[in-house]
């Protein structure tokens, strides 16, 4: 008889940003194994669960996943709740799916808890939505970044193609995106931020156009960023002073 | 002195995937704005409030924005708490910018709550993740639907682009859907699910390839359904037999 792993979301950081499905789960598990980015008080409310941090900072990560793999096998084969959580939504770049085929594999039964992803709380963070009648119908999720040996990830084709992109895991590869995307012909007017630390109290939140991106990321402080692009922006940058507002008005004309 | 308007997200159906923080704010609430997908049990924490139902089903659209705008402007003035309370993530496909700017506008202080969006929850249903490393790094979100009048929405450049697509409002759009997506060069083996009613007692999950996917939807309940379209769903498809599997396996050694 083997215990149940929950896949859950622990959102964005704010530990009020987890769902109550997930503060429930959390209350009766008897094992955690958490990442690097789970807030202290998201964690405090697994009060009697054994807490494992599986935070992944190396750069052996397939040894690492491997490892962890093995651990939530191990730990449902001698727990009844055993909890896997991830920053975000599972779904959403957590590597979700290598810990789904092992646990699969392994005839563990799993349930995934989804959480509220990081680019919905950088929108509500810049306070517009992310789509917009007329204007946006589409929003890209994308990350520039690909493992080694990793074929093809052409994340420059579906920012283009996209009324609005949010790019994960991005913000340490500014110069380069910008590099790309103006060289395939994304306008360097095209309004971007950059939400760091998104719902947290640390949060910070840069605008300017694609133009500025490598002196915006400068201004960054390192923690965890969505970078977002698109004339759905315009409402966030409207409140920054006019300069910034024609600037991103022309785009929007071009358009 | 006027008060303060909470967009916030309900999330995707069950009452217990909404986050705490709008948990929090819905028992303190003086009034209720509420969608018509947005669950009893979740209006129901909202103990003291008055609940005014805005669900938009009328062909009237943008007449029933505007007395929303109003609507909430008005309750800001008379009430200290206001909540306007969207299906999923307010950001994602709810109309939110149209009530920020009116808010906006009329000086109204307002905050965003952020929610689950339907992708997260059908991802959750199929037991899958949406991005894979070698497999999708790019997931987007979009819907074929377009107001009357407004200018190009070319959602199937968007799909094209993404190895993920996710399509909101388009269960009833199947027919031509799948039309547009052959015709551009979509192979008609792409893996494709319908999900319904994800995170609801009444869920539904169908899966097929693109080729199937008219058919699939007629199977559909015509509740609120997305779409997924892509290489990830094959873990879920794995499950269906082999010669489904079959199928997904030689497009992803092709693609």
């Amino acid at each position: 008889m083997t215990g149940r792993v929950y896949l859950i979301g622990a959102g964005p950081g704010a530990p009020d940003l987890l769902t109550l499905r997930a503060a429930e789960i959390l209350r009766r598990a008897d094992v955690v194994f958490y990442d690097s980015l789970v807030h202290s008080g998201t964690l405090a409310l697994a009060a009697h669960a054994e807490k494992v941090p599986v935070g992944k900072r190396s750069g052996r990560r397939s040894t690492a996943q491997k490892f962890i793999n093995k651990r939530l096998i191990d730990a449902a084969r001698a727990h009844a709740v055993v909890v896997r959580l991830k920053g975000g939504d599972p779904a959403l770049f957590g590597r979700a799916q290598e810990e789904i085929d092992a646990l699969r594999g392994a005839g563990v039964e799993f349930e995934i808890v989804p959480g509220v992803t990081a680019a919905s709380a950088a929108a509500a963070e810049l306070g517009i939505s992310l789509t917009r009648r007329g204007l946006s119908r589409q929003v890209v999720f994308v990350t520039p970044r690909a493992a080694e040996g990793e074929r093809g990830n052409d994340w420059a084709a579906s920012v283009l193609a996209a009324d609005t992109a949010v790019l994960y895991m991005g913000a340490g590869l500014a110069q380069t995106i910008a590099a790309e995307l103006v060289g395939r012909g994304k306008p360097p007017a095209t309004p971007v931020a950059l939400v760091e630390n998104a719902s947290l109290a640390e949060r910070r939140v840069l605008l300017g156009t694609l133009a500025d991106l490598p002196a915006l990321a400068q201004q960054g402080g390192g923690g965890p960023a969505v970078l977002v692009f698109g004339g759905v922006l315009k409402a966030a940058l409207d409140r920054r002073g006019p300069a910034l507002a024609d600037a991103v008005e022309n785009f929007l004309k071009r358009a």
